[in-house]
Formats: structure tokens, C-alpha cells, sequence
């Protein structure tokens, strides 16, 4: 009898962060007995930021369970988090689910959903405090693993994220020969990745361009803390 | 009178690998003054390996001009490489654009346009000896540049190449400020993103995979490489 497929559910929204999407599809679509399915809650296009219009989405509805849940940030996804039509699909795959993750803001999803109450989280650095709107614990790791959750950090931190998980699933060895198939040896041309090694101005000048969605974001995600 | 916008014309086809694409999209999509414009040769959705679909993409024929023309790779760039249909758009917007780039494989279609003669570039490390059956010249580094020419490795080495691109047409503090928004501090669960630091076993086994492809490739470069 063959291994029974292991199911990996993309839960993905309008105005999602595209490369939080993305990146781990890359790696996820990659492993051997595995099957990934892109899924949102009315189906049918998506268009994320950057313009990027994703076709062929399911209905979320339509899929029974899974074993691991993925869901990606973006600047979307404190709305996301008070969309109710989204978040009871969300919530429903999430009790089938084995591993519960995210990438970026997309653990402000999972904590919307009361799933991390008590728990250790990744998220973007620049959201990371609204975390314990929902009783989680946030942590500054790139990835960061408490029992059954997987979150990654901000965006690019997907690549390291899938990585962890495709060794979860499949071995080392075949998260290795991702990271190889991928030439994941990265050398950014700057060290100006996080808040702690940018230069000061370039953190100022980030942290005001993100001000007024900051504001927005965190009464949005208390709205949607209020109904947890 | 304001500034002219930057045009970037990021031609793609089917088959490509789409983190190829996605990955520099996100960085050019976020560069101030620049526009993006998605396109293909007959325009319409366009499915990628991995199965995730982009639908929108614009005709290649009714883009008149760019600035800087962007090509990512995958196992069909040799096929888009003898794709005449692709290629006529292809040399034609490269005729007018002030920078040729590329990702992965990607190097290979800007060879088959004639436009690497004498040229480093960059490439997939197990694709970059293909490079000089179009008159290139094979450089192992993760972002290569000759001129007007900018090259990325593979797959992932598109987030270095792009932030490098951002770097040269916005400046070092836009190309810091995109990387801390991205928070790209990378943080890789193995170092095994390269042939030279991968466990020889892993090697061995990514190698064995693509051998038949590589062969099947091989020809399809020499094919277009006839054609110059």
C-alpha cells in the first residue's frame, strides 16, 4: 500500500506579502510525497502585493483537512484576521492540521485564531509586539518552533522557515538537497536585514514610512483580539 | 516636470522557475519611480514549475521600450531559448533597454539573444558550463556584473542580485531599506546551499536527479546556440 500523501494547505488572501507566499511554495511544492494546495476562502484569483495576481486558488470550504496549515503575512493580514468567512475556514483546517505555521505577519493569523495562546511566536520585526494581543510570546528568532507551530520571521525568513519544516517532514537530507537545488547560499550585498544591524537612519526612515500602518494594524488587530 | 518613471519589463514563460521571478518582483515592485510591467510573449496567464499560475502578464509586442529588461530561469529556459516567437520580443526589448539582467538560467536566454559575447555572467551552478557555448564567460559568484549586464545564481541569489540592482538604480540606503523591510538577515538551518559545502552525499544525489534533465538541456542550448 502506498504512504498515504502528506497534505500542506496554503491559506492565502488578498493583499498578502507575495515572496511570505511564495518562498516556502517553492520548497513545500519540492517535497517527495508531499501535495500542496493553494487555497482561499472564495477560490478563484488572488491578487497579492506588488501587483502579482495569483490564478487557481481552491475554495478553502472544499478541503476536508491537512496535515500542516500555512498561512503568509502581509500588510493584509490584520484584515484577514477580522474577515469572519476566512477565519472560521481558517479555524476549521486548523483542528485537522499537525503543524500550524507561518511566515511573517501571518502568526498574527494563527494568533487571531487562538492558537497561540501561551505560545512562542515568530513574526516581522516591525509587528512583532502585537503579538500578545493574543496571549502569545513573541520571539526574535528567524524561525521559531513551539510543539506543533512553525513561524517564521519577516519575509525572506520564509526560505529558512520551509527549510525547517521540509526537515521536519522529510530528513535533513532532503531539506540539504533543497537548499542545493535552490543555491541557497545567501550573501546580501548589505548587513542591514534587521533593526539591531541597519544603519540608524535607514531604521528611521523605515519605521516612519510603516507609522501610519502601524496605527491601523494594531487597531485592527486589537478588534479582532476582542473577539477571541 | 516630473521625472521620467523606470521602466522594468520582466519577461517571462512557461515553466520558469517562479521563485526566480517572485523574488527580484518583490524588490523591483518596492523601488520608488520605478514601474513594473509583467509580460510574455502571448500574454495571459502563465504557469510556472510548481504549479502556481500568474495571471495578467502583459504581450511582449505591445511593449515598446524599458529601461532595464529582467529574465528569470528554470528547467524551460532553453526551451523559451528556442522559442523564436519569444526570442524576436526578447532581443528586441533588450535593443532598447540600458540594463540586461537575469536569474539562475536565466543567463542562458540572455547568451541565446547574442547579448554575453565576452560577457561574465552568473548562472545555476549546475547549469553555469553551458554559459560558453554562447560566448560567456562563467563567473561562480552569487551576483555577477559587466557593465550594463547584472546576473544573479541561482534561484534564491535573485534576492542578492535584486537588492544589488536597487542598490545601482536608487542608491545603497533604498537597497538597505528594502532589505530591512524584508528583514533578509538570512539565517539558513544547513550549509548546504552550495556544490563546494553540501554533504557529498547530497551532492551526489541532486546531481544523479538531474542528469537526465541536464543532458536533454544541453542539447537544447546547443540548438540555440547554432542559431547565432
Amino acid at each position: 500500500m502506498a504512504e498515504p500523501e502528506f497534505l500542506i494547505v496554503e491559506a492565502i488572501y488578498p493583499g498578502m506579502t507575495q515572496l511570505d507566499f511564495t518562498a516556502p511554495h517553492t520548497i513545500f511544492s519540492r517535497i517527495p510525497g508531499a501535495r500542496v494546495v493553494v487555497a482561499s476562502e472564495p477560490g478563484g484569483p488572488i491578487e497579492s502585493d506588488g501587483g502579482l495576481v495569483f490564478a487557481g486558488a481552491r475554495r478553502m470550504a472544499e478541503i476536508e483537512r491537512c496535515d500542516l496549515l500555512f498561512v503568509p503575512g502581509g500588510y493584509a493580514a490584520t484584515e484577514a484576521a477580522n474577515d469572519q468567512a476566512f477565519m472560521r475556514e481558517f479555524r476549521r483546517l486548523a483542528l485537522t492540521a499537525r503543524y500550524l505555521t507561518s511566515v511573517c505577519t501571518g502568526s498574527l493569523i494563527l494568533g487571531a485564531a487562538g492558537l497561540l495562546k501561551g505560545r512562542r511566536a515568530a513574526c516581522h520585526w516591525g509587528w512583532r509586539h502585537l503579538l500578545p494581543l493574543f496571549g502569545a510570546i513573541p520571539d526574535p528568532a528567524r524561525v521559531v518552533r513551539d510543539g506543533n507551530i512553525v513561524t517564521g520571521g519577516g519575509v525572506t525568513a520564509g526560505i529558512d522557515f520551509a527549510l525547517v519544516v521540509a526537515a521536519e517532514i522529510g530528513g535533513d537530507a532532503l531539506a540539504q538537497s533543497l537548499q542545493l537545488a535552490l543555491e541557497y547560499a545567501p550573501a546580501p550585498p548589505f548587513d542591514a536585514g534587521r533593526p539591531e544591524t541597519a544603519p540608524p537612519e535607514v531604521l528611521a526612515a523605515v519605521k516612519a514610512r510603516m507609522a501610519p500602518q502601524l496605527a491601523e494594524r494594531a487597531a485592527a488587530a486589537e478588534r479582532a483580539a476582542a473577539r477571541l
